[in-house]
């Protein structure tokens, strides 16, 4: 008699081969009543699971780590429940890791963690995601990882990646401010450290250039992605003899910290200053007047970066949805609100 | 000859107990130097760790796991920083668990969960700490934990806890808005399920009561602790024919969606309306005015919860300071910002 194969259980159960791999595999998100008829089909069948099948199970244990190093309280809850959903699709848990970026012992400690949690692979989200240094150093250590990038394309160089087009939506948000009438258009950088901010910059940039208004550097800021530091951008820009009429914050921490200095110095928003900032955070939603912002995605783009690592690790995974099993790129889209307006002539000595 | 011991090794590398055994465990957050000299010193003094000792390693893995169930971002960042902060101390590392709290399967989920992860330990937040059904589901499978609790008191019921004293903060925001003037204060609940929020309330009521204001059930809205909520919330308090003067969202979410309502009910921000939240979030020093509020030391709570938890778990990771293995209360501090002002009677069809 032929023996059975794992084929022969999961036709009698009337289920997927994935199905009944997880179950042998005990892994979790198997419907109780799935989980019994596949049982009851083994034992019928008196199926014996390959020995290397169960192996998989040791070999490849089912958790994932989550890197990040980011102020940003919306951006991170963001990223998590991405990567927790793709976890949630194939029985994965997570492990969650913020770091120093600028530690000069960064390989070591996330080989380290990787290593003694057993993790399968690693989520590596900016900036750590844009040093090829750390990315190489954790590779010659077999670390398996994703990278969540800022990038106009694919880089194809062989690793998994998303990559997000920053530098277009930055340049439809100048542009946005540009066509309201906007000439004196201030920029806040978000850290030199993250590729997004200086795709953002280009974008600004660019569309600058395109609409021939010369860049005058004392519109430009250097900050990090934090509200305080768009609070102190933006009384300087503020401060200047001939102060912009709009500011471009590079997200909407930085552009909530130049709604609140407006508000301070007695300012109406849209009308007196137009703000834009950068994410589709809900404070954009939230705050008074609402943000213009671009929409990332965040939880899309995670969730896709931790589908790309997860079909990495086990073939099976996506069997279904081969789609994920590629790079993908993420363009963030203009999304208009409150803050922004057309300009006007600003009064001297505007107090409102 | 005498076997030598630990001690020894100690003495002779001039480190503490726990750093040999840290090293023999081979657990990070070592000193790279530190443990090249415990290694030397085991070498010379040819010492063979207690097989005791070693099997440690394996029945305690240091991994523990966080439970949440909670809309706000900024709360969830704060409890995660105080969780990983105490990893950190101790060499643990931390996977996280969203949850659905009403789900019926949840003790089934976690102890699942908690087996498949050889988690050492959970991190239960509100609402599950405060159900009672779950906790004594997860001790018989054997699932060691600490809860963070809304209470007056320690419950003594002879489990780790860390319990807010949300009550007294809100009898002092209650108090607070009173001494202003106001008499018709609305109080906006954050859900049933959270214990927090039937204690704010109670905090809210005790206030009223002890200053002979009668309490006003049109006043009180039920909802989550959301900002949808708050503004829907508000938008139903401000379209009374008698609409409060104050309102008291209990939380910052919740705060941050009535100041939106007011906003964008051209209300002028506190004179025509004060506004109260609760926990001190970010988001109530960003917005303008910014949020009276209580400040509750999310960190610090969380911090104190997992460090309850790893005392429990290794006898040795607080030997220095055994101050960390008790029970601890916290009480929430008024913080008076400019969302509230003294009341000023309303005049009629106000449009500032």
């Amino acid at each position: 008699m032929r023996r059975p194969t794992i084929k022969d259980v999961a036709e009698r159960a009337k289920v997927s081969l994935k199905t009944v791999s997880r179950v042998i595999n005990n892994e979790p998100s198997v419907m109780q009543g799935t989980r019994a008829r596949v049982l009851h089909a083994i034992a019928e069948l008196d199926y014996e699971p390959d020995p290397s099948a169960r192996n998989l199970r040791s070999a490849t244990p089912f958790v994932i780590g989550l890197v990040y190093d980011n102020p940003n309280p919306y951006h991170i809850i963001g990223v998590q429940n991405g990567v927790l959903a793709a976890c949630r699709e194939t029985g994965f848990d997570l492990q969650i890791h913020p770091c120093d970026s600028s530690s000069p012992l960064l390989a070591d400690e996330l080989g380290e963690w990787a290593r003694r949690s057993r993790l399968a692979g690693l989520v590596l989200t900016a900036p750590m995601s844009e040093s090829a240094e750390l990315v190489s150093a954790l590779a010659a250590r077999g670390v398996k990882l994703v990278r969540i990038i800022a990038a106009t394309e694919d880089p194809r160089d062989g690793q998994p990646c998303v990559y997000v087009d920053d530098r277009d939506a930055a340049y439809e948000i100048t542009e946005h401010l540009i066509q309201l009438g906007h000439q004196r258009i201030g920029f806040l950088w978000g850290g030199l450290a993250h590729r997004s901010s200086s795709e953002r910059y280009l974008g600004y940039e660019r569309a600058l250039k395109d609409y021939g208004i010369t860049l005058d550097k004392h519109l430009v800021v250097n900050g990090d992605y934090t509200f305080d530091d768009g609070f102190r951008g933006a009384r300087r820009l503020l401060a200047l003899r001939d102060p912009p009429t709009a500011i471009f914050g590079s997200n909407d921490e930085i552009a909530a910290g130049v709604l609140a200095a407006a508000k301070s110095a007695g300012m109406n928003v849209p009308y007196d200053l137009s703000i834009a900032g950068f994410e589709d955070s809900p404070f954009s939603k939230q705050s008074w007047p609402a943000l213009t912002t671009a929409k990332q995605a965040t939880e899309d783009i995670a969730r896709h970066a931790a589908r790309l690592l997860i079909s990495g690790l086990r073939q099976d995974a996506y069997e279904d949805n081969p789609i994920v099993v590629h790079n993908q790129g993420f363009v963030p889209q203009l999304v208009v609100r409150g803050s922004t307006a057309p300009m006007r002539p600003r009064a001297p000595n505007a107090e409102n």
